[in-house]
Parts: C-alpha cells; sequence; structure tokens
C-alpha cells in the first residue's frame, strides 16, 4: 500500500494511533511536498502574470524542480516507513548463538543507516525547497507572498523534523565514518536552511511591510 | 467537497496549481493536524507502556485533546478554502453607484474579517498543541520522543504560516479595533509558542543527550 494513496483524513489517524509508523519521518516528508507544492502555486500564480514575464524563465526552473520534489517527498513517506519496520524486524531476529548475534548485530546496523538516510535525503530536499520559496518571494507575485513565506516556514520545520529522525537513528550507529559525515552534511545544510528563512523573511517584510 | 476526503498525492497537486486555493492558510491548517497527530502518537505509545502508568492520565488527556484538534483542523482546510473564495467573490461585486460602491466595501470588509479568523484560530489551536507536545517531550514514552519533537517543529512553523495568513488579511481591514486586538492576541501567542519549542529541545536534548 501507498500512504500517498490514502484520503487525508485516513492518513491524519493512521499517523495518530498506537503504532509507530507513520512517525516524524514520514510527516516530515508529507510536509515537504506540501510545502514544495506551495512554492509550485505561487511560481504558476507568477507565470499567468504578464507584467511578471522578466521572471517567466525562472518560474519554469521552480516550477519543474519543486514538481520532482513534491513527488519524490512523496515516496518518501513510504521509504520512511518500511525503514523504520526493517529496524524494528532486525531487532527481533534471534540471537541464541554468537553467529545469531553477529547476524542480527550487522543487519541492525544496515537498517540504521538506511533508516537515517531517507530522512537525510529529505533534509536536502528541504534545503532545494527554502531556495526555490526564496527565489519566488524575491521574484514571485507579492499577492501569494504570504503562501511563499508558509512555504519557508513549513520547509524548516520539515528539514528540522527529518533532522531529528536521522539524530536518532545515528545514536545507534556504530560506523563513525558515516556518522560523522552525516553530522558534517547535517550541519552545512541547517546553515543554508537558516539563512535562506531569513533571506525569506526580510524579502517578505520588504515588499509587503509587514512583519511576516 | 471537503478537502480531507481527497487523497494526498490528489490534495498536494490541488496546492500546486495554478488556483490560489488550497493555499498558505489551508496547508498550514493540515500542518496543524499532522502535529496534533504526531502528538497523540507519542501520547498513545505512552499509554501502551505500563512502566509509564504514573503519566498515563495525563497522556488520556493529551489523546483526548489532540484527536479534537486534529478533528478541527482538517475542518478549518475547507473553511480557509471558502473564506478566500469569499473575499474574491466580494471584490468582484459591481461597484458603478454609491450604494454599489458602499455595499461591495462593506461586504469585502466582513469577508476579509472571516479570512482573518481562520487562521487566527489556527494560530489558537497550535498553540494548544504546541503545550501537548511539551508534555509528552517531558513525561512520554522516550522512544518516542524525535516525534514529539517533530510535532514541536511542525505545530511551530504552522503557527507562523498560519500568523503570515492572519497578517496579510488584517492590512486591508479598517476596523483598527479588530486589528489591534488580533495583532496583541498574536503577540501573546508567538510568545508561547516560542517558549514550548524551546522547552521541547532543551527537554529532548536532557532526554537523550542529543540536539534533537
Amino acid at each position: 500500500m501507498s500512504f500517498e494513496k490514502l484520503s487525508i483524513r485516513d492518513f491524519v489517524e493512521k499517523v495518530a494511533d498506537k503504532s509507530p509508523t507513520p512517525g516524524g519521518g514520514a510527516v516530515s516528508a508529507l510536509v515537504g511536498a506540501l510545502a514544495a507544492s506551495l512554492v509550485e502555486m505561487v511560481a504558476n500564480l507568477t507565470l499567468s502574470r504578464a507584467d511578471y514575464s522578466d521572471w517567466h524563465a525562472e518560474m519554469e526552473k521552480v516550477v519543474s524542480l519543486m514538481k520532482e520534489k513534491r513527488l519524490t517527498l512523496l515516496e518518501s513517506i513510504d521509504l520512511d516507513v518500511k525503514a523504520f519496520d526493517e529496524v524494528m524486524a532486525a531487532y527481533k531476529l534471534p540471537k541464541n548463538t554468537v553467529e545469531e548475534k553477529e547476524k542480527r548485530s550487522q543487519l541492525i546496523q544496515e537498517a540504521l543507516k538506511k533508516a537515517a538516510r531517507v530522512p537525510y535525503e529529505s533534509c536536502r530536499h528541504m534545503k532545494e525547497i527554502l531556495k526555490s520559496a526564496l527565489s519566488v518571494t524575491e521574484w514571485g507575485n507579492v499577492n501569494a507572498i504570504s503562501d511563499a513565506v508558509s512555504a519557508a516556514e513549513l520547509a524548516t520545520s520539515a528539514f528540522y523534523s527529518a533532522k531529528a529522525n536521522v539524530l536518532i537513528n545515528l545514536k545507534s550507529i556504530k560506523d563513525e565514518g558515516f556518522k560523522e559525515y552525516m553530522l558534517h552534511e547535517l550541519k552545512t545544510f541547517t546553515g543554508e536552511v537558516e539563512g535562506a528563512l531569513r533571506s525569506v523573511r526580510q524579502l517578505a517584510t520588504q515588499r509587503t511591510g509587514l512583519e511576516l
């Protein structure tokens, strides 16, 4: 079953119930997809305005990139749930003999790495969505600027939410090289995300006179 | 048609298209519903653990409140779209005579107030979700703490996103008393939301040793 085919109401209910999936990783992927869609909408509302024609080429690029991001992030909902289930399955493997213990431990480590990679990839996507949100905040249809700000705020929280899910998995991962690489990357991404959000807020205030 | 009955994929597509609805207000209501659901899930995952029985009464309260919030916020998706459409419809009214102009102006003001009230009510809900997120971060099942953090991050961005939608509507509202009241309330809410988010991050770090 693919979660994106569920109705909104049913999906929300599945999150709320006592099963741990779909959890924070899956929800942040969905919120990222929603943020990408809002950016895409602002770009579309700019393309339909002739007086913004200087920015139409840029908006075409944004529409194409955001469409790709929303479709990828919708798929990540399922990937996140699957990766979590694999971690749980690995922990349930038998550990009666030395061989079983070693095998189990190895499979847990592999599953944890996969479970860290899904939200890590989401973090990369959120960073790109933030950059496009900045683009539509700067050059997009000013009538839709609150949507651009909404997109930037939501993509930022989806980034932090996905990041928390990477960190929680890294905690049990023993491969120090893998951990260091991810932590270093996440630190760089965080700077980029925060910088883009700050710029979105400043530009929105400049263009509207409001503390959006 | 009710948006909550759409599949996730179709809803995301409707956000992305060149129609201005559903926009940032509707999306923030949905993200609020998702955040409430994550808090509810953490409370449920705490209720299923006997070693957390000291906190079961509190978790029961959280489950009941979050269920109410997610259902209310799902309804707000439709309310937000409807309110926006009414503003657009009012702007399209004829303005050929003095009477028509006055009537149109009055209906625009009424529609704008309604369009401000929907995301304003969402802001109130987000503040409550943040408080419950704090509760499950402090006393909830520690295995689900990244979900509690995710919920808090997402509810905060949904708050700012809804707030931007209030402010953009207030800009064209002439009733100074209405504006002052809302701005004052939003300022108080912002302090509460920021305070709760800070506490969630601190508590999560204390309980896990991670900078979640």
